[in-house]
């Protein structure tokens, strides 16, 4: 494995993504469906990609890679309710030759209410297996890192 | 046009859906949500074809050809909440040359909790532009209706 | 019905609310999965309500008064896809006693996309019958019509 | 802690549930949309405490108790397809006084697609602090443990 692809230890600032509760998250416990914290994360990683100039959509087309969760990890501690704004903060923990990690937390105001550790893997669109990251991403990736 | 290609009309004997609801179905009013009852349609709808010998998936890969929806109503009377067992009744009420025009209807029990009608589109999976029904499936269609 | 009840004709101004379509909003058709339109018109319906000081929880609490939908149709046009910014555009076609009347549409830039009528009906949140208007959100809509 | 609430360890039979691949299930990468699984997972513990004579809905009614997810992990292996049937196998881990914990998969024949354990906790349906599995549902699963 050449140095460019050695794992990047944990550097990249957390990135912040607002999120407001509506009807569509709730369940008839009164609170935001656990579940769907899920779909919170991934749009603040989808944000947290296209502010480095990358999106999913572009990068099937272009490289033909898409990415896959392969692993995670949740934890809830407090429920959201209707009308709540949330606070994702993602933070990336690794970033391997065809994988990012990541740990991200869902806040209300300070308080903290489930936090997870998502493993994301690059693949083929088609075949769907391991792909290396396409190599721009990585360079940006390393260039944050300085 | 054919007269093969002629629109249908309505004929097909209503098919049924058992559908349970669950935590996933509800919203914070402890009912469930509106949209989720298009879901459940379209779970029926599915079934209806399937039960015909035709699952969306081959139709694409076979005939490049997939369903979308061009138009709906729908009209919510009682709600339903969770643990409710509802009876999903799907009824074809028009075969065009690229479409289908069912009425749907959502019941527990005897009493009619929502009911809708949709306006399916048959359309090549590529360019989404309206093509006509796979011709063994039209085929099938005239055959039910005698 | 007092004059202050009488259905109030079209005047507000349209809203609107960016929306982007994430991996959650799509199916394997590589579209919008066509209910959750449904959920974008009712972020912005619910944005509308909170720029004129409205929070449903809140409405729920001090007035025990949710919003249900009655009736709805929609008409789709083409298809949204992955990573496109969407528009919606919210207009108050009636203001009835326990009813607000909408026309909504999504777009992409100029495009239209989808469009559909809502009518969504005041209701007890225990019994689910309809009830007026909240006194102070039915003044702020005549204020506001001028 | 008096013995009938000391944690019980493996023994209950996997239950297993099938479960049908919909659009709703999918997204833009053709294949479920992986929060989704933990959609079906609920479905089979929910299914699998019916099967015992507990419904949530009526527990929340006479015990003022609901469950909610404390944690989880999942782990992908494959992706599921639209029209895939797949069977979700469910099996308890451990009972405790306040959580109940289960192992689940996710399988299309007899391969694992994706598994994961999730602890559920019980709790007050109003505080939402834990509270005790109602006594007769703990004494059904001490029964079934034998």
């Amino acid at each position: 494995m050449s140095e460019a692809h050695a794992p990047l230890p944990v550097m990249l600032p957390p990135a912040e993504l607002a999120v407001r509760v509506y009807y569509e998250d709730t369940d008839a416990g009164g609170v935001v469906f656990f579940p769907n914290y899920l779909k919170f994360f991934e749009r603040a990683r989808t944000e947290w990609l296209r502010s480095l100039g990358y999106e999913q959509s572009r990068m099937a087309l272009d490289h033909q890679r898409i990415f896959v969760i392969r692993n995670l990890d949740m934890a809830y501690r407090k429920p959201a309710r209707l009308d709540d704004l949330l606070t994702i903060r993602t933070l990336v923990t690794r970033v391997g030759r065809a994988s990012i990690h990541f740990a991200q937390r869902a806040l209300r105001g300070t308080e903290l209410l489930a936090e997870g550790t998502i493993e994301v893997c690059c693949v083929d669109a088609d075949s769907l297996k391991p792909a290396g990251l396409p190599a721009n991403l990585r360079a940006t990736l390393e260039f944050i890192q300085g």
